[in-house]
Protein backbone atom coordinates (compact mmCIF):
# COMPACT_ATOMS: atom_id res chain seq x y z
CA UNK A 1 0.00 0.00 0.00
CA UNK A 2 2.89 2.40 1.27
CA UNK A 3 6.36 2.17 1.02
CA UNK A 4 8.81 4.76 2.63
CA UNK A 5 12.11 5.03 4.42
CA UNK A 6 11.59 2.52 7.39
CA UNK A 7 8.26 2.30 6.71
CA UNK A 8 6.15 -0.48 5.21
CA UNK A 9 2.12 -0.50 4.95
CA UNK A 10 0.16 -3.70 3.66
CA UNK A 11 -3.64 -4.51 4.11
CA UNK A 12 -5.07 -7.45 4.01
CA UNK A 13 -8.90 -8.53 4.03
CA UNK A 14 -9.71 -11.79 6.30
CA UNK A 15 -12.11 -14.40 4.93
CA UNK A 16 -13.61 -17.24 6.25
CA UNK A 17 -10.85 -19.62 5.31
CA UNK A 18 -8.56 -17.81 7.85
CA UNK A 19 -10.86 -19.00 10.59
CA UNK A 20 -10.11 -20.54 14.11
CA UNK A 21 -12.36 -23.02 15.67
CA UNK A 22 -13.77 -20.15 17.73
CA UNK A 23 -14.70 -18.48 14.39
CA UNK A 24 -12.10 -15.38 14.78
CA UNK A 25 -9.19 -15.10 12.48
CA UNK A 26 -6.27 -16.96 13.19
CA UNK A 27 -3.00 -15.79 14.81
CA UNK A 28 -1.38 -16.84 11.90
CA UNK A 29 -2.90 -14.44 9.70
CA UNK A 30 -2.42 -11.47 12.20
CA UNK A 31 1.30 -12.97 12.27
CA UNK A 32 1.91 -13.04 8.43
CA UNK A 33 0.48 -9.59 7.90
CA UNK A 34 2.70 -8.23 10.30
CA UNK A 35 5.24 -10.15 9.03
CA UNK A 36 4.95 -8.93 5.83
CA UNK A 37 5.11 -4.95 6.78
CA UNK A 38 8.24 -5.34 9.52
CA UNK A 39 10.00 -7.54 7.17
CA UNK A 40 9.51 -4.73 4.41
CA UNK A 41 10.22 -1.40 6.32
CA UNK A 42 13.96 -3.66 7.29
CA UNK A 43 14.05 -3.64 3.50
CA UNK A 44 13.66 -0.18 3.23
CA UNK A 45 17.44 0.58 5.02
CA UNK A 46 19.62 -1.90 3.09
CA UNK A 47 21.74 -0.17 1.13
CA UNK A 48 22.82 -2.03 -1.92
CA UNK A 49 24.90 -4.99 -1.04
CA UNK A 50 22.95 -5.77 2.33
CA UNK A 51 20.63 -8.41 3.35
CA UNK A 52 18.61 -9.14 6.32
CA UNK A 53 16.69 -12.22 7.45
CA UNK A 54 13.65 -12.29 10.38
CA UNK A 55 15.43 -13.91 13.58
CA UNK A 56 12.51 -13.15 15.89
CA UNK A 57 9.21 -12.08 16.01
CA UNK A 58 6.93 -11.03 18.76
CA UNK A 59 2.88 -10.51 18.09
CA UNK A 60 0.43 -8.93 21.00
CA UNK A 61 -3.04 -9.92 19.74
CA UNK A 62 -5.29 -7.82 21.85
CA UNK A 63 -8.66 -7.67 19.98
CA UNK A 64 -10.50 -10.59 18.30
CA UNK A 65 -10.59 -10.03 14.51
CA UNK A 66 -13.44 -11.27 12.81
CA UNK A 67 -14.65 -11.38 8.75
CA UNK A 68 -16.70 -8.46 9.36
CA UNK A 69 -13.82 -6.02 9.53
CA UNK A 70 -13.80 -5.80 5.81
CA UNK A 71 -10.06 -4.79 5.70
CA UNK A 72 -7.05 -3.95 8.38
CA UNK A 73 -3.95 -2.11 7.67
CA UNK A 74 -0.23 -3.56 9.15
CA UNK A 75 1.88 -0.54 9.70
CA UNK A 76 5.47 -1.50 9.87
CA UNK A 77 8.70 1.13 10.85
CA UNK A 78 11.84 0.58 11.84
CA UNK A 79 12.87 1.36 15.26
CA UNK A 80 16.53 0.58 14.79
CA UNK A 81 19.17 -0.65 12.09
CA UNK A 82 22.72 -1.19 12.85
CA UNK A 83 25.34 -3.24 11.52
CA UNK A 84 24.25 -6.64 12.55
CA UNK A 85 21.06 -6.21 13.97
CA UNK A 86 17.88 -3.90 12.74
CA UNK A 87 14.67 -3.72 15.26
CA UNK A 88 11.06 -2.76 14.13
CA UNK A 89 7.72 -2.03 15.08
CA UNK A 90 3.96 -2.98 13.63
CA UNK A 91 0.55 -2.28 14.46
CA UNK A 92 -2.25 -3.72 12.87
CA UNK A 93 -5.60 -1.61 12.63
CA UNK A 94 -9.20 -1.36 10.77
CA UNK A 95 -10.88 1.10 8.90
CA UNK A 96 -11.95 2.78 12.22
CA UNK A 97 -8.63 2.69 13.72
CA UNK A 98 -9.28 -0.02 15.93
CA UNK A 99 -5.89 -1.59 17.22
CA UNK A 100 -5.95 -5.34 16.46
CA UNK A 101 -2.74 -6.65 17.21
CA UNK A 102 0.65 -4.94 17.45
CA UNK A 103 4.20 -6.54 16.59
CA UNK A 104 8.14 -6.13 17.18
CA UNK A 105 10.75 -8.28 15.28
CA UNK A 106 14.51 -8.88 15.66
CA UNK A 107 16.43 -9.49 12.14
CA UNK A 108 19.96 -10.21 11.68
CA UNK A 109 21.61 -7.85 8.63
CA UNK A 110 24.79 -8.94 7.17
CA UNK A 111 26.57 -8.69 3.68
CA UNK A 112 25.12 -10.52 0.86
CA UNK A 113 27.05 -12.80 -1.50
CA UNK A 114 28.44 -10.63 -4.53
CA UNK A 115 26.47 -12.92 -6.60
CA UNK A 116 23.76 -14.35 -4.66
CA UNK A 117 21.33 -16.48 -6.94
CA UNK A 118 18.72 -17.10 -4.29
CA UNK B 1 -1.01 -35.45 13.65
CA UNK B 2 -1.50 -36.11 17.62
CA UNK B 3 -3.06 -34.95 20.33
CA UNK B 4 -2.18 -35.86 24.13
CA UNK B 5 -2.51 -34.19 27.44
CA UNK B 6 -1.12 -30.47 27.03
CA UNK B 7 0.87 -31.93 23.37
CA UNK B 8 -0.82 -31.13 20.33
CA UNK B 9 1.17 -31.60 17.03
CA UNK B 10 0.74 -30.54 13.45
CA UNK B 11 1.87 -31.16 9.78
CA UNK B 12 2.09 -28.72 6.86
CA UNK B 13 4.29 -28.99 3.93
CA UNK B 14 5.21 -25.78 2.69
CA UNK B 15 4.72 -24.82 -0.69
CA UNK B 16 5.33 -22.43 -3.54
CA UNK B 17 2.41 -19.92 -2.58
CA UNK B 18 4.28 -19.82 0.91
CA UNK B 19 7.71 -18.27 -0.65
CA UNK B 20 9.01 -14.83 0.53
CA UNK B 21 10.83 -12.51 -1.88
CA UNK B 22 13.92 -14.02 -1.02
CA UNK B 23 12.81 -17.92 -1.96
CA UNK B 24 12.59 -19.12 1.21
CA UNK B 25 9.17 -19.73 3.36
CA UNK B 26 7.24 -16.60 4.63
CA UNK B 27 7.51 -16.34 8.86
CA UNK B 28 3.86 -16.16 8.86
CA UNK B 29 3.50 -19.59 7.82
CA UNK B 30 6.25 -21.04 9.98
CA UNK B 31 3.87 -18.80 12.76
CA UNK B 32 0.67 -19.96 11.52
CA UNK B 33 1.48 -23.98 12.22
CA UNK B 34 3.67 -23.07 15.54
CA UNK B 35 0.17 -20.93 16.80
CA UNK B 36 -2.19 -23.72 15.74
CA UNK B 37 0.06 -26.50 18.09
CA UNK B 38 0.55 -24.11 20.49
CA UNK B 39 -3.30 -23.08 20.76
CA UNK B 40 -4.33 -26.87 20.67
CA UNK B 41 -2.17 -27.84 23.18
CA UNK B 42 -3.47 -25.23 25.64
CA UNK B 43 -7.34 -26.05 24.68
CA UNK B 44 -6.27 -30.19 25.80
CA UNK B 45 -5.88 -28.69 29.32
CA UNK B 46 -9.40 -26.46 29.28
CA UNK B 47 -11.97 -28.34 31.34
CA UNK B 48 -16.10 -27.97 30.37
CA UNK B 49 -17.35 -24.26 30.82
CA UNK B 50 -13.48 -22.70 30.09
CA UNK B 51 -11.89 -20.93 27.03
CA UNK B 52 -8.35 -19.10 26.04
CA UNK B 53 -7.29 -16.68 23.81
CA UNK B 54 -3.40 -16.23 22.61
CA UNK B 55 -2.27 -12.64 24.14
CA UNK B 56 1.15 -13.06 22.69
CA UNK B 57 3.00 -15.40 20.10
CA UNK B 58 7.04 -15.14 19.89
CA UNK B 59 8.69 -16.82 17.29
CA UNK B 60 12.66 -18.10 16.91
CA UNK B 61 13.74 -18.42 13.33
CA UNK B 62 16.55 -20.43 13.57
CA UNK B 63 17.21 -21.92 10.13
CA UNK B 64 15.71 -20.79 6.42
CA UNK B 65 12.68 -23.22 4.86
CA UNK B 66 12.88 -24.21 1.76
CA UNK B 67 10.22 -26.13 -0.11
CA UNK B 68 12.97 -28.57 -0.86
CA UNK B 69 12.00 -30.03 2.78
CA UNK B 70 8.54 -31.92 2.38
CA UNK B 71 7.04 -31.84 5.43
CA UNK B 72 7.90 -30.42 8.97
CA UNK B 73 6.09 -30.80 12.22
CA UNK B 74 4.66 -28.28 14.99
CA UNK B 75 4.88 -29.45 18.27
CA UNK B 76 3.34 -28.05 20.71
CA UNK B 77 3.18 -29.07 24.45
CA UNK B 78 2.23 -26.92 27.31
CA UNK B 79 4.18 -25.28 29.96
CA UNK B 80 2.20 -23.48 32.76
CA UNK B 81 -1.98 -23.74 32.73
CA UNK B 82 -3.43 -21.69 35.93
CA UNK B 83 -6.33 -20.05 36.30
CA UNK B 84 -6.10 -16.81 34.53
CA UNK B 85 -3.05 -17.74 32.28
CA UNK B 86 -1.61 -20.22 30.05
CA UNK B 87 1.81 -20.74 28.57
CA UNK B 88 3.24 -23.31 25.86
CA UNK B 89 5.95 -23.90 23.79
CA UNK B 90 6.61 -25.31 20.17
CA UNK B 91 9.32 -26.78 18.21
CA UNK B 92 8.82 -27.27 14.22
CA UNK B 93 11.48 -29.80 12.99
CA UNK B 94 12.15 -31.48 9.43
CA UNK B 95 11.62 -34.83 8.71
CA UNK B 96 15.46 -35.18 9.56
CA UNK B 97 15.05 -33.47 13.03
CA UNK B 98 16.51 -30.53 11.68
CA UNK B 99 14.81 -27.72 14.24
CA UNK B 100 13.63 -24.91 11.96
CA UNK B 101 11.60 -22.66 14.37
CA UNK B 102 10.55 -22.51 18.08
CA UNK B 103 7.78 -20.43 19.35
CA UNK B 104 6.39 -19.74 23.01
CA UNK B 105 2.52 -18.13 23.38
CA UNK B 106 0.60 -16.20 26.62
CA UNK B 107 -2.94 -17.75 26.76
CA UNK B 108 -5.82 -15.55 28.79
CA UNK B 109 -8.06 -18.60 30.30
CA UNK B 110 -11.51 -17.27 31.34
CA UNK B 111 -14.70 -18.60 32.37
CA UNK B 112 -17.29 -18.83 29.31
CA UNK B 113 -20.69 -17.94 29.08
CA UNK B 114 -23.13 -20.75 29.69
CA UNK B 115 -25.20 -21.02 26.26
CA UNK B 116 -22.05 -19.41 23.63
CA UNK B 117 -23.18 -20.34 20.10
CA UNK B 118 -19.98 -18.47 18.95
CA UNK C 1 10.32 10.81 37.02
CA UNK C 2 7.28 11.85 35.08
CA UNK C 3 3.67 9.58 35.19
CA UNK C 4 1.22 10.52 33.03
CA UNK C 5 -2.08 8.91 31.85
CA UNK C 6 -1.20 6.12 30.09
CA UNK C 7 2.94 7.14 30.56
CA UNK C 8 5.68 6.83 33.11
CA UNK C 9 9.46 7.48 32.96
CA UNK C 10 11.90 6.27 35.05
CA UNK C 11 15.52 7.36 35.58
CA UNK C 12 18.57 5.35 36.19
CA UNK C 13 22.81 5.13 36.26
CA UNK C 14 23.87 2.60 35.68
CA UNK C 15 26.91 1.14 37.97
CA UNK C 16 30.04 -0.99 38.29
CA UNK C 17 27.90 -3.31 39.62
CA UNK C 18 25.51 -3.85 36.76
CA UNK C 19 27.98 -5.24 34.77
CA UNK C 20 28.29 -8.35 32.70
CA UNK C 21 31.95 -10.34 32.14
CA UNK C 22 31.86 -8.54 29.15
CA UNK C 23 32.06 -4.67 30.30
CA UNK C 24 29.07 -3.69 29.39
CA UNK C 25 25.67 -3.42 31.64
CA UNK C 26 23.78 -6.50 32.23
CA UNK C 27 20.72 -7.43 30.23
CA UNK C 28 18.70 -7.84 33.70
CA UNK C 29 19.23 -3.75 34.35
CA UNK C 30 17.78 -2.60 31.06
CA UNK C 31 14.63 -5.25 31.80
CA UNK C 32 14.64 -4.11 35.14
CA UNK C 33 14.06 -0.24 34.38
CA UNK C 34 11.73 -0.87 31.23
CA UNK C 35 9.57 -3.41 33.27
CA UNK C 36 9.19 -0.44 35.75
CA UNK C 37 8.09 1.81 33.60
CA UNK C 38 6.11 -0.62 31.60
CA UNK C 39 4.22 -1.57 34.62
CA UNK C 40 3.93 1.96 36.29
CA UNK C 41 2.34 3.06 32.55
CA UNK C 42 -0.09 0.22 33.17
CA UNK C 43 -0.99 1.35 36.51
CA UNK C 44 -2.18 4.47 35.63
CA UNK C 45 -4.87 3.34 33.41
CA UNK C 46 -6.06 1.29 36.51
CA UNK C 47 -9.34 2.36 37.99
CA UNK C 48 -9.99 1.68 41.23
CA UNK C 49 -10.54 -1.94 42.36
CA UNK C 50 -8.48 -3.25 39.12
CA UNK C 51 -5.11 -4.70 39.33
CA UNK C 52 -2.55 -6.03 36.85
CA UNK C 53 0.33 -8.65 37.08
CA UNK C 54 2.82 -8.62 34.26
CA UNK C 55 2.29 -12.17 32.17
CA UNK C 56 4.80 -11.25 29.58
CA UNK C 57 8.18 -8.88 28.94
CA UNK C 58 9.81 -8.75 25.86
CA UNK C 59 13.06 -6.86 25.48
CA UNK C 60 15.26 -5.79 22.37
CA UNK C 61 18.38 -4.69 23.43
CA UNK C 62 19.86 -2.46 20.53
CA UNK C 63 23.03 -0.91 21.23
CA UNK C 64 26.09 -1.88 24.14
CA UNK C 65 25.14 0.37 27.31
CA UNK C 66 28.46 0.80 29.24
CA UNK C 67 28.98 3.16 32.71
CA UNK C 68 30.54 5.95 30.40
CA UNK C 69 26.72 6.99 29.31
CA UNK C 70 26.11 8.69 33.00
CA UNK C 71 22.00 7.99 32.76
CA UNK C 72 19.18 6.72 30.89
CA UNK C 73 15.37 6.88 30.49
CA UNK C 74 13.16 4.73 30.30
CA UNK C 75 9.66 5.63 29.06
CA UNK C 76 6.69 3.48 29.04
CA UNK C 77 3.78 4.26 27.28
CA UNK C 78 0.11 2.25 27.27
CA UNK C 79 -0.54 0.73 24.04
CA UNK C 80 -3.76 -0.90 24.81
CA UNK C 81 -5.86 -1.37 28.46
CA UNK C 82 -9.02 -3.72 27.86
CA UNK C 83 -11.03 -5.76 30.40
CA UNK C 84 -8.47 -8.56 30.50
CA UNK C 85 -5.44 -7.49 29.45
CA UNK C 86 -3.05 -4.90 29.09
CA UNK C 87 0.03 -4.40 26.82
CA UNK C 88 2.48 -1.97 26.70
CA UNK C 89 5.72 -0.27 25.35
CA UNK C 90 8.89 1.23 26.06
CA UNK C 91 12.21 2.92 25.25
CA UNK C 92 15.35 3.65 26.99
CA UNK C 93 17.47 6.02 26.00
CA UNK C 94 20.48 8.31 26.84
CA UNK C 95 20.81 12.09 27.54
CA UNK C 96 21.69 12.56 23.90
CA UNK C 97 18.50 10.82 22.77
CA UNK C 98 20.15 7.28 21.72
CA UNK C 99 18.52 4.60 21.56
CA UNK C 100 19.61 1.13 23.47
CA UNK C 101 16.78 -1.04 24.00
CA UNK C 102 13.12 -1.21 23.37
CA UNK C 103 11.10 -3.58 25.21
CA UNK C 104 6.78 -4.58 25.13
CA UNK C 105 4.44 -6.07 28.28
CA UNK C 106 1.64 -7.72 28.19
CA UNK C 107 -0.52 -7.67 31.87
CA UNK C 108 -3.67 -9.67 33.03
CA UNK C 109 -6.18 -7.17 34.39
CA UNK C 110 -8.69 -8.43 37.04
CA UNK C 111 -10.42 -7.20 39.85
CA UNK C 112 -9.10 -6.90 42.84
CA UNK C 113 -10.51 -8.88 45.82
CA UNK C 114 -12.13 -6.00 48.10
CA UNK C 115 -10.00 -6.22 51.33
CA UNK C 116 -6.66 -6.96 49.96
CA UNK C 117 -4.04 -6.35 52.36
CA UNK C 118 -1.39 -8.00 50.44
CA UNK D 1 25.56 -23.67 40.58
CA UNK D 2 26.36 -25.86 37.01
CA UNK D 3 27.83 -25.40 34.00
CA UNK D 4 27.76 -27.91 31.08
CA UNK D 5 27.58 -28.56 27.52
CA UNK D 6 24.97 -26.15 26.06
CA UNK D 7 23.70 -25.82 29.70
CA UNK D 8 24.26 -23.06 32.91
CA UNK D 9 22.11 -23.03 35.85
CA UNK D 10 22.24 -19.86 38.55
CA UNK D 11 20.63 -19.84 42.07
CA UNK D 12 19.53 -16.84 43.79
CA UNK D 13 17.40 -15.72 47.02
CA UNK D 14 14.79 -13.12 46.22
CA UNK D 15 15.53 -10.36 49.69
CA UNK D 16 12.71 -7.68 50.69
CA UNK D 17 15.20 -5.08 48.33
CA UNK D 18 13.66 -7.00 45.55
CA UNK D 19 9.94 -6.36 45.84
CA UNK D 20 8.02 -4.23 43.92
CA UNK D 21 5.08 -2.44 45.28
CA UNK D 22 2.50 -5.12 45.56
CA UNK D 23 4.41 -6.89 47.78
CA UNK D 24 6.09 -9.73 44.90
CA UNK D 25 9.45 -10.14 43.46
CA UNK D 26 9.81 -7.25 39.99
CA UNK D 27 9.96 -8.83 37.14
CA UNK D 28 13.42 -7.58 36.47
CA UNK D 29 14.97 -9.62 39.12
CA UNK D 30 13.23 -12.34 37.06
CA UNK D 31 14.93 -11.17 33.82
CA UNK D 32 17.87 -10.63 35.64
CA UNK D 33 18.28 -14.57 37.17
CA UNK D 34 17.05 -15.69 33.71
CA UNK D 35 19.51 -14.02 31.55
CA UNK D 36 22.29 -14.93 33.11
CA UNK D 37 21.28 -18.99 32.59
CA UNK D 38 20.30 -18.03 29.54
CA UNK D 39 23.88 -15.93 28.32
CA UNK D 40 25.85 -18.30 30.15
CA UNK D 41 24.70 -21.13 28.22
CA UNK D 42 24.88 -19.81 25.26
CA UNK D 43 29.02 -19.30 26.18
CA UNK D 44 29.94 -22.82 26.54
CA UNK D 45 28.82 -22.92 23.02
CA UNK D 46 31.46 -20.76 22.03
CA UNK D 47 34.97 -21.41 20.19
CA UNK D 48 37.97 -19.70 20.73
CA UNK D 49 37.70 -16.42 19.18
CA UNK D 50 34.00 -16.25 18.98
CA UNK D 51 31.54 -14.08 20.62
CA UNK D 52 27.90 -13.41 21.70
CA UNK D 53 25.92 -10.64 22.63
CA UNK D 54 21.74 -11.02 23.73
CA UNK D 55 19.80 -9.25 21.28
CA UNK D 56 16.34 -10.08 22.75
CA UNK D 57 15.13 -11.34 25.63
CA UNK D 58 11.67 -13.24 26.32
CA UNK D 59 10.30 -13.98 29.74
CA UNK D 60 6.95 -15.34 31.09
CA UNK D 61 6.05 -15.03 34.55
CA UNK D 62 3.94 -17.68 35.49
CA UNK D 63 3.41 -17.62 39.32
CA UNK D 64 4.42 -14.72 41.60
CA UNK D 65 7.52 -15.24 44.02
CA UNK D 66 7.54 -13.84 47.20
CA UNK D 67 10.51 -13.91 49.38
CA UNK D 68 9.22 -16.38 51.43
CA UNK D 69 10.54 -19.08 49.03
CA UNK D 70 13.73 -18.92 49.68
CA UNK D 71 15.92 -19.75 46.91
CA UNK D 72 15.08 -20.33 43.17
CA UNK D 73 16.97 -21.60 40.49
CA UNK D 74 17.28 -20.76 36.87
CA UNK D 75 18.42 -23.65 34.24
CA UNK D 76 19.14 -22.23 31.19
CA UNK D 77 19.60 -24.19 27.86
CA UNK D 78 20.92 -23.31 24.57
CA UNK D 79 18.27 -24.62 21.47
CA UNK D 80 20.27 -23.25 18.55
CA UNK D 81 23.31 -22.47 17.91
CA UNK D 82 24.42 -21.37 14.22
CA UNK D 83 26.72 -19.08 12.45
CA UNK D 84 25.16 -15.68 13.04
CA UNK D 85 22.89 -16.90 15.57
CA UNK D 86 22.40 -18.47 18.86
CA UNK D 87 19.18 -19.29 20.91
CA UNK D 88 18.65 -20.72 24.31
CA UNK D 89 15.42 -21.12 26.70
CA UNK D 90 15.14 -21.13 30.68
CA UNK D 91 12.81 -22.09 33.55
CA UNK D 92 13.01 -20.15 36.91
CA UNK D 93 11.52 -22.78 39.52
CA UNK D 94 11.58 -23.52 43.29
CA UNK D 95 12.97 -25.91 45.56
CA UNK D 96 9.81 -28.08 45.17
CA UNK D 97 10.13 -27.70 41.24
CA UNK D 98 7.19 -24.80 41.19
CA UNK D 99 7.65 -23.16 38.36
CA UNK D 100 7.86 -18.94 38.50
CA UNK D 101 9.09 -17.93 34.99
CA UNK D 102 10.45 -19.22 31.93
CA UNK D 103 12.29 -17.46 29.21
CA UNK D 104 13.81 -17.48 25.49
CA UNK D 105 16.71 -15.34 24.46
CA UNK D 106 17.72 -14.40 20.66
CA UNK D 107 21.48 -13.50 20.88
CA UNK D 108 23.99 -12.58 17.84
CA UNK D 109 27.02 -14.93 17.35
CA UNK D 110 30.59 -13.30 15.61
CA UNK D 111 34.23 -13.37 14.75
CA UNK D 112 35.87 -11.31 17.94
CA UNK D 113 38.41 -8.51 17.31
CA UNK D 114 41.75 -10.56 17.58
CA UNK D 115 42.83 -8.48 20.73
CA UNK D 116 40.26 -7.25 22.37
CA UNK D 117 40.26 -4.92 25.34
CA UNK D 118 36.70 -5.05 26.56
Amino acid sequence: MEVGEGLAVFQGAPGGGHLNPMGTVHGGWFATLLDSALGCAVHTRMPPGRGYTTAELGVNLVKALTPKVQRVRAEGRVVHCGRQLATAEARLVGPDGTLYAHATTTCLVFDMPAQSKG
